[in-house]
């Protein structure tokens, strides 16, 4: 199934106890369609700023991405964060921010992406999610992701988008704050009665928890040591797991669980270099090994 | 084969948001030996004062323990702790404290328990660990916990205890503390290099980490939403797991990975009701099924 993703392209500068980059390619957006291209070839809707330097639009061409919806828009300016991440390195913390384009008008979705079967509206105004999601009407998978800014100031509107949603894929910061609930699974509990059909709850080096009307499953994150920038883990994770379902007949706990071990799996290749650096350089077939060592490990007999 | 624990017993006042309680049966051999139970008869060597109620020693004779290294002892008075979790519950804060009988000479190991083929050395002085380890010249399997404390005052006793016994299980905090790692698989490698086969880091409702020389492996925590009071969580772990283990034949990562299962699960047992109480109305049944459910929920096919 055809999968478009909205979110955001930044031009990042992060440090963290591993070392600092300036001014790389980052964003929401970037981070999914790059972990959901392993397994799809998602599309892109997003707008950047004239500034948005011609290298990275050669990064964005080098994978199996479609960039149709990908505007350029004259006179505007991309976004820009800058964050640190220390100790444990489990929570960003943002230094610098320029919106920019964010604040201005949505970039339009292609008449050639309504279509799209798999929708995932990673976190802008809610409003403008469900205004994304009535441009593809056919869509058979719609699947939400949100943050700290929109729970704070448009919580009854970020509540109508978990109402026409299928899925929500949401941290656990964020998950407390939306629902009043400490524990992650009473938490998930709230979050699905809001309307989404499965819910799942990122906790970073912790893994992820899946709710759905059977109940919870816990993934954990795969074991890595080498995480040197947490940047794009979560749309990682996201690209990873849409971009498995995308190609998945059925969406069932079965294939939501089968797809959490792709998403959990893109994300821990993510984190092990600052950027795109690391993620740019695997192959299907490394992912793929990683996939399989992963569901060995938490194969238990008996 | 025999299980043999030292650790103590405790005389515990509890706070947590969802109630609290006062002068329960608590302390950490008392919760390893109520989870090791279910899958073994547990040895019991630890000391009392001659204020432990006699109703909290009909509660231990009630369960298949074997109380003949239970010292009561005169003058003497039981360990007290009094603690509060706030939150997510996720880490004691101490209240009070009247170590009392902890501070005095151990208790002896019964010359018929000499014979025990596993042992569990509770979080106590390393050397009154390694003294404890002499005692047992059979043994097979020796693993070790420990605490903040000794890490602080005892480190290189504890560094000399590391070195003699077979494995470690130990909680994130406290693995970070010791090998000045922040990240938990470095800290798991750094503990391995001071001798022990296996490491295990608990992470408290984010699962555990078990490190072997074959690498690591995550299990998340077993998911329920019952969580009312934390207490005895990581010992019930130790005590599931290695109830499991002293009847399994050999110690393999496969059997170190089923015996996480068991701790896993009985460790969330007890932390859905205060002190023991949950924990001691659960038939073997129920943990069976709790384990059956857990390795389904891990187990991503393809």
């Amino acid at each position: 199934m055809s999968l478009l993703v909205t979110g955001s392209i930044a031009i990042d500068s992060v440090k963290t106890p591993h070392g600092s980059v300036e001014n790389v390619l980052g964003g929401s957006a970037v981070y999914f369609c790059f972990a959901a291209s392993y397994f799809t070839k998602p599309r892109l809707v997003c707008a950047v700023g004239e500034d948005f330097p011609d290298e990275f639009r050669k990064v964005l061409e080098s994978r199996s991405i479609d960039l149709a919806g990908l505007e350029v828009r004259k006179g505007s300016k991309t976004f820009r964060w800058q964050g640190q991440y220390v100790g444990d390195m489990n929570e960003a913390e943002t230094t610098g921010i320029d919106l920019n384009i964010l604040i201005e008008k949505n970039a339009a979705i292609p008449p050639e992406f309504s279509d799209s079967k798999v929708v995932f509206l990673a976190a802008t105004h809610p409003t403008a999610q469900r205004d994304f999601l009535d441009q593809v009407p056919g869509c058979k998978l719609s699947v939400a992701d949100t943050r700290d800014l929109w729970i704070d100031n448009e919580r009854e509107s970020l509540i109508k988008t978990l109402g026409v949603v299928d899925g929500v894929i949401i941290n656990d910061g964020e998950a407390r704050q939306l629902t009043d609930k400490v524990n992650l699974i009473e938490a998930a509990e709230a979050l699905l009665e809001m309307g989404p059909k499965f819910v799942v709850v990122k906790k970073g080096e912790h893994g992820a928890i899946l709710l759905t009307e059977s109940g919870p499953t816990v993934i954990p994150a795969y074991p890595t040591k080498d995480v040197k920038d947490p940047t794009g883990a979560g749309d990682s994770f996201a690209g990873g797991m849409l971009g498995y379902l995308a190609e998945t007949v059925d969406v069932t706990d079965e294939s939501l669980r089968r797809a959490i071990i792709r998403g959990t799996v893109v994300a821990s290749l993510t984190i092990e270099d600052f950027s795109l650096n690391r993620i740019s350089g695997v192959t299907r077939e490394e992912v793929d090994q990683r996939v399989r060592d992963f569901i060995k490990m938490l194969r238990i007999d008996g």
